[in-house]
């Protein structure tokens, strides 16, 4: 049997701090940007952002919709294919936060990895459910309750001073550290 | 921390054979029922039905709605307060065979069972996925690539001549093994 990754989709598979770094350039919470795409590549708009603000932008993940078109992280579409030929691909998101953003999630899959089986698919909430060897995850208390071997974090802003996991860059760094 | 168990929905926490029986004896497949309830109590639709009349019932399942009316299993409502004392519980079901079940059973959890927070609710496709201690299951399959130590199968017409599991009658027969 391969041993079995669990991948993470949102700042994982789908850049979605993309789409909301994308979304207050385009003033989506009612002004002009007061912040340049450089520094928005710096700090989290968590940070950078008054709570109103924020709340603009980040609150719109409740709408229908909002999943269906964030685009895929740069190399996801390239690697995926080429883990699989070692590994047993599960894609494992915590979609049950959201109840509108099922279909979104579902449909995203089947545009981008047509490959990934209804089977292979998991909507939770809680990681620690999950039982596999690998796991990818932006979110480091994703990775603390893991229980499996492999702990990658995959680098986004709101995780750059989190030590305790191996970090890669891109999908070209877990290609390395997993192939 | 409390052992985990993972319950299943159709079959389990809700009667979903009961639903495909009534829309039979309704004559949801285009004409008057030709076998009895007490018949339908013996067997299961697959095997009394020919093929297209089976077919007919059972494809609902696609469709949006399905899974948003089916009744509560006897007991289920009074059992899994007395479960949760002792056991952390998720509901594990194989939804993502069903791209219109999500919605529908995202709020049928909500109506029927409110205490279960998002974070426990998973939606999968293999269950060997599953992290937990117990399963709770009607599909053989889902117990037999099950990692934890104990494996309940939920009786049910469709299971009745599978003998490798502990096998649970009821809600009430459930409580009696695991409290």
């Amino acid at each position: 049997m391969k041993p079995r990754i669990a991948i993470d989709m949102d700042d994982v598979l789908a850049n979605t701090a993309g789409k909301f770094v994308q979304m207050y350039l385009d003033g989506l919470h009612g002004r002009p940007p007061a912040h340049t795409l450089e520094q928005l590549q710096q700090e989290s708009l968590r940070e950078l952002l008054a709570e109103p603000d924020f709340k603009a932008i980040h609150d719109t993940v409740y709408e229908p919709g909002f999943f269906r078109d964030i685009p895929v992280m740069d190399g996801a579409k390239e690697v995926l294919p080429r883990l699989a030929e070692k590994y047993d691909l599960f894609i494992t998101t915590a979609a049950t936060e959201f109840r509108n953003s099922f279909v979104d999630k579902y449909d995203w899959l089947a545009e981008h990895f047509p490959q990934i089986s209804w089977r292979n698919i998991v909507f939770c909430g809680d990681k620690s459910i999950i039982l596999a060897d690998v796991m990818i995850d932006d979110m480091p208390y994703n990775l603390a309750s893991f229980s499996g071997e492999t702990k990658l974090l995959f680098h986004a802003l709101h995780n750059r001073t989190e030590s305790r996991f191996t970090r890669v860059n891109s999908w070209a760094d877990v290609e390395r550290v997993l192939l």
